[in-house]
């Protein structure tokens, strides 16, 4: 980037803390490269050599981020970031890169290689546990994946608990208080209404499950992806086992899917969600690109676009009806008997399920306050890992009113647990879903008439537009605190977010009665 | 690997040397990655950060390969080496790390700088001017790349000519004298062979410029490949514009293919050239992998393997005998009606061409020696750049009889002297042919019975054992000349390959008096 607001004695100085930080970017990049083609096209006898060519690279860009060379750089800079107008690009450099020198540094290289060969041996354990349903396997391997994670927890005493200095590192600002707040807001209005669904009959989506080529699955997903402003000139889908976006430059933002011939929803919206991704690092500023502010602002920011374009614009009642006539003509004999009201109904079905990642909108919440909970209590030590199978199924019959019969649609579902640190990894959906909803009512406050009739047309300029603006071409510059009350004009809210499920799943399920606790004070 | 051979009190040494080397094996494997997904998946966007990934990436390779601590690990080691069995894979490896290491600091990093960006420019000019056919927009860039061949080549002053310092790279042990001699050898019998294929009337090729789409074409080309022994599990085929094998690891070794679906032949016999040269790659033994010794032993054995599986195995008569009617299955339409020896003959037309890489057997060798002629002209400053067209255009007429009209099929025809060092880079291609044939010689002399008795049912296990146990099993361990000498019992000698030539040719060509010379003596 130009550095025009650095006075000219600094400018060496900055220019060398850009190139280091450059080089450690570029091989960052290089590893996503690996990690994409891991997961897409790599044959199975690439997988060993695979992780150690990613171990060298990561750790030659740790040792680079460490080196107290970089500190230096950092300390002589230090007058200038204060000088710097705290808007400028420069002063929020300056400022994540030292927080994040200052967070590595207190990590002892030691303890960083120890907890690196234990989560990979964690993670292959698992991957072996979860087909055969071996939860002791994995449990003493957990056992002392916690008391890693309380180590490193114990490298930053200034944070009020454990799980806070995980959070805030992917929620940066975020608290385990705070979010323990705003969860039981959900859960007052969440539970209740998951109770009343439940009472009705269940939604007929049987449509959804026909015999759906995966060929036509893919044209019509990416038809809507390019009709959102996915640009696949600098970007492209691939399939892989666990759909992701990943960032190798500004120009080559990918995503990846997976398709199943039953069940249509599984890659569209797929695709939607980590199209949202992807439109969010695709439109930071060009001249953000290769600095440290060229990636989207937290774990729950990110989330909040995924969510925005899958569920608020993909699965709304607007949207289909654009789509759902061109739906109809892609897959004719499937669909051209079944009504928009049917399908409406169907990809928004309600229904209390195992698995987190098949969760509708309604009952998503409730799985991501279980781990939150769970996650707290091991890192509090009031819960101890022998125990957390049964204390997941009781939280599951309480709040859901299904419980797994094994431990492979239970404690052993998610990756997260079993390939690093225990916490922080999963309250970002949630706060990507309350994010999401604010930052939508905030531009449909603005913008309401132009996106609407917009989407009428299949078009969403001007919504992606307001994003962008407000948003994506920011990069990480700014906290998610600051970036909320400066879309929104007011600080997080879990209540545009419940005012969005009320309206549309009061509509779906008749749940006029169900408006329990006072949301979003 | 195991280093067995390390006394006690060197085996910290050498264990930390082996840590170097790995760390930057792991550095130029990514750089692989990059440069696979480059050619065959990177959307357009991506191109310009690519290119400085990869640079930053081979900067720390090379950093870390000339650190002076590393030269140092070899000093200590040097006592070792002497007392090292002459045969063990460890001697091996000090020899070859010792020899590139000593290499390597002989060119100061400021040269390699400034080289790489002018070849950076030039190749990017290159790819604008070739389709414009413009040869002065690059005719003053080839001038400076002259000057920096020249000024790299006497960084090495222990060379006969300028011209020996790059093909030691590639062909380590060849010299350009050796080369000129055994292309007089050649071209003694390939021009009056031309000619008296010229004087017949041209074989009718049309049964392969019919429309085959490109699904059989894949089909049936790793069909072939898998009876080759290649492995897919441990490899993949996918399109690019250039086909090339690269290796990314033990397992993963990748092949691209091009398809035309007017002709069956460019597609084909591309895989099978790639084909050979990875399964080269593939068996070398397990225990070399990740050592420096896992890869082909020079640009002249590996192309041996790429011609000996094309053109030795995948042009003759008993190969098509069985797979012939194999291919009529897949293009019953296309080919049902023509024969076997329509078809044979049809592979194997010799036909003078302008370019390289299109040419036939007969003729390609005449494409490589003009090329080795004029660099070294060039590089002994017997010819200016500026004559370079002239000079090709004259040669052309003299070896082939056909002058191409235009740059684009003349001097701007190949990538080589625009994207590097002018050098080097051509007589791997002759050396391969030649090398194959002696090789496919010596295989058929041991093992011919069981070859052939394979090759009428599609197999090809004798023959890839054969080549795996004399060939591949060593990787880089040793010098092609002392690999020739094992694998063959005689030094090089073109007289198998000329043998070949004259055998299969004048029973295609009825060339009975075409015995000009006396080659191989």
């Amino acid at each position: 980037m130009e550095p025009r607001q650095i006075p000219p004695h600094l400018q060496p100085t900055w220019q060398e803390l850009m190139q280091r930080l450059q080089e450690i970017d570029h091989l960052r990049r290089a590893v996503n490269v690996l990690i994409w083609d891991q997961n897409t096209y790599m044959p199975p006898g690439g997988a060993a050599a695979r992780s150690s060519h990613q171990a060298t690279l990561n750790r030659l860009a740790h040792a680079k981020f460490t080196d107290p060379a970089l500190g230096r750089l950092l300390d002589a800079l230090e007058p200038l970031r204060e000088a710097l107008p705290p808007d400028s690009d420069e002063a929020a450099i300056l400022f994540w890169v030292r927080r994040d020198y200052d967070r590595s540094r207190r990590v002892p290289e030691a303890f960083v290689a120890r907890a690196a060969a234990h989560f990979s041996q964690l993670f292959q354990a698992w991957t072996e546990a979860r087909p055969q349903d071996d939860w002791q396997a994995v449990r003493p391997l957990l056992e002392e994946s916690l008391r890693l994670s309380q180590e490193f927890a114990a490298f930053f005493p200034e944070h009020q608990e454990p799980l806070d200095v995980f959070i805030d590192h992917s929620d940066p600002g975020m608290t385990a208080a705070r979010m323990d707040e705003l969860f039981r807001e959900l859960r007052e209005v969440l539970r209740p209404m998951v109770q009343a669904i439940k009472a009705h009959p269940p939604v007929d989506d049987r449509c959804l499950h026909q015999h759906y080529p995966v060929e036509g699955q893919r044209a019509f997903g990416e038809m809507v992806a390019a009709c959102y402003g996915y640009d696949f000139q600098q970007g492209r889908q691939d399939l892989a086992p666990h759909p992701f976006m990943i960032k190798i430059a500004q120009g080559d933002v990918r995503i990846t899917t997976r398709y199943r011939e039953d069940d249509l929803a599984i890659g569209l919206f797929s695709t939607l969600h980590e199209t949202g991704h992807a439109l969010y690092e695709q439109n930071i500023h060009p001249r953000l690109a290769d600095t440290p502010l060229d990636h989207g602002a937290s774990a729950g920011v990110h989330e909040s676009q995924s969510r925005l374009w899958e569920n608020l614009v993909g699965r709304s009642r607007p949207f289909w009806e654009h789509f759902y006539p061109r739906l109809q003509e892609t897959f004719p004999d499937q669909l051209a008997q079944v009504s928009l009201e049917t399908f409406y109904r169907a990809i928004n079905k309600v229904q209390p399920s195992l698995i987190r990642t098949e969760a509708d909108e309604v009952t998503y919440n409730l799985h991501i306050m279980l781990r939150f909970d769970l996650e707290r209590a091991l890192l509090n030590q009031e819960l101890r890992v022998a125990d957390l199978p049964e204390a997941w199924r009781a939280r599951m019959a309480e709040d859901l009113g299904v419980v797994p019969s094994n431990h492979r649609d239970g404690v052993l579902q998610d990756i997260h647990w079993f390939s690093g640190f225990i916490g922080g990894s999963f309250q970002g959906y949630t706060l990507g879903n309350i994010m999401g909803a604010q930052f939508f009512q905030a531009a449909m406050a603005e913008q309401g008439p132009a996106i609407q009739e917009e989407m009428a047309q299949g078009r969403f300029d001007a919504l992606r537009t307001w994003l962008t603006e407000r948003i994506y071409q920011h990069g990480g510059k700014f906290l998610p605190d600051t970036l909320i009350e400066r879309v929104t004009g007011r600080p997080l809210s879990v209540q545009p977010y419940l005012e969005y499920l009320q309206r549309k799943y009061s509509e779906l399920y008749d749940l006029s009665t169900v408006q329990a606790g006072t949301p979003g004070d």
